[in-house]
């Protein structure tokens, strides 16, 4: 297996020893990376792990992976509002595991890393466990100038707006896609006729990438310091990460407007309103940033969105009674779903 | 599962969402954890998984797991020089883990992270995978005051003596021990009589300590700053670590003085003296520290073991010739073991 240890190192650049970056004075090589942050700046750090069979799915392209497993974790620098400045990766591979995948996962991890300006600083290869998946466990780090620029959980005052990036429910329409084409094969090939296999190739194209190529919203997340009162990563489900905030902040509520919440295109093309409203609102996966923001900011919101290119869209206030509610117009008698969103067990 | 979510959250006092430490103005509970790192210091970061079954032996005493997983990333912090600020835990866990394991685990993670001035600032718990084993990511970050305090593997020199801290082979030792036992029940009970499982059960603990629970030398690695020429962490055995150092120095070669190194007590009861020179030239899971440093650093060294209350040894000299040879009071003709450390794979 020493061969397969040399591919790893050929892919990701490893065992150079060399800096990789003014901010980087030691990097892959070493028993330690050592990294240089801005004068007076504040470190911070997130780790995620993302398992074949509980955060993707067997087969899904390497470089997808790769892209998603640094992804998910640059998304929660952003939610912080974090500039990234180096990121660290611990690989557990299974014996099945060949060159074409290992170069797809580097290709992805790197050009996401490149883009960010995220250099991979170091790292670990390890044979995964008797029977074991690809796990890949990445630790991201960032830097804000002070304590005051974090974004934070717990900031979110009554009368706050909430608001939401991008749109919502993409990438749970293809989970259920690719779940119901795993259990296929178990019923015979009798799949229901309203299945969501049944959907369009290209609408369900659509939702494969939001699903395998989540854009951390690294931008927006510098952009909302001094502006957000307190921001989070849509990750579990719009309505469990919004009441993570909520909580947070002291147990407050939420009323949020049903007509303005930001369903995905592609859920358009689903006959059941109320299956659109679960999808946006406790799918996950979507990486998209909901954030609060006293109501002054709303301009200054709405140019932010403009001069990023990224649709902001304010869905309802922080109330202080708890419990997440919802109003407007309504005509469907849209109901919010019990399950907030999902949990991995 | 969620119930086993909340037994890991109360272990390791997690989603407090409360500063940790003067250091930690953001800890477990947000997106990241923040770190304020002291005055001018760069951050020094590495990771390494330990997985059940690879790295250690499927049914170790939970509390020492915990323990190990943190001392093996700290010894990378020592090895460089740098001092510890905090770590972040990546878990992942079969469904068979209960909660005894968990709280075990936690207990010797978090008692020496306390030692250590280490703070757990975050992390992630996940569900293995397919058929999954016990898998255990730890970052841990340090600080360095400046770029020349770095402890590096390169920084070795013609004429630089070799120290070695502590003694070497315990663990090996402990190690054949366990896969002997491992295997005896296939062999039907008929164990060999020479077995290292024959050996006195005080000495087959000694060793297992040895393995289960190694002292990452932080303290050493601070004293050694602008001591050292060069220093690494004997992680994957004496040889094959001396050998990185000397690769990473510009491919410079060692004498070793046969008589002179460290061998752990436990060996001396081995019969074969070539086999008590392999468990502690190429048997790995030292943690001890091996740095290079010029003849004239040789009483500082000395009496730095002595304030520090640890055996520093000297054990060659870096050579311009490539390769690593023995001299010195030889009686039994020993040869250095071809194997020079070991892969997990």
């Amino acid at each position: 297996m020493a061969g397969e240890f040399a591919l790893i190192d050929r892919h990701f650049g490893l065992r150079s020893g060399a800096a990789v970056g003014p901010g980087v004075p030691l990097g892959i090589g070493d028993d330690c990376a050592a990294l240089r942050l801005s004068p007076g700046c504040l470190l911070l750090t997130s780790v995620d792990t993302f398992t074949e069979g509980i955060h993707f799915f067997a087969g899904t392209d390497a470089v997808s992976v790769g892209h998603k497993a640094l992804a998910v974790n640059l998304s929660d620098l952003a939610a912080c509002g974090a500039r990234p400045v180096g990121c660290l990766l611990a690989l557990s591979l299974p014996p099945s595991i060949d060159e074409a995948w290992i170069a797809g996962f580097a290709q992805g991890f790197l050009a996401l890393a490149k883009t960010h300006a995220c250099p991979l600083i170091g790292g670990d290869t390890t044979r995964s466990g008797i029977g074991g998946a690809v796990s890949v466990s990445v630790t991201v780090m960032g830097e804000v100038p002070d304590e005051a620029a974090i974004l934070r959980r717990s900031g979110a005052s009554v009368g706050d707006d909430i608001w939401v990036s991008g749109k919502l429910g993409a990438a749970a329409l293809a989970v259920a896609v690719r779940r119901e084409q795993a259990l296929a094969p178990m019923q015979n090939g009798a799949m229901a006729s309203a299945g969501f296999s049944a959907l369009p190739v290209a609408l369900r194209r659509s939702a494969s990438v939001a699903l395998d190529w989540p854009q951390p919203r690294l931008a927006l997340g510098l952009a909302l310091r001094g502006v957000a009162s307190a921001a989070i990563d849509v990750s579990d489900g719009f309505l469990a990460d919004l009441g993570h905030v909520l909580e947070a902040s002291g147990n407050l509520g939420a009323m949020l407007e049903v007509d303005r919440l930001p369903l995905a295109d592609v859920l358009s093309h689903l006959p059941d309103p109320q299956q659109r409203c679960d999808f946006a609102c406790a799918g996950g996966d979507d990486y998209e940033l909901c954030f609060t923001a006293p109501p002054f900011r709303r301009n200054t919101v709405e140019v932010l969105g403009q001069q990023l290119g990224l649709e902001l869209l304010r869905v309802g206030t922080v109330r202080a009674q708890p419990g997440v509610f919802l109003e407007g117009n309504n005509p469907c008698g849209l109901k919010l779903p019990e399950k907030r969103g999902y949990e991995h067990f």
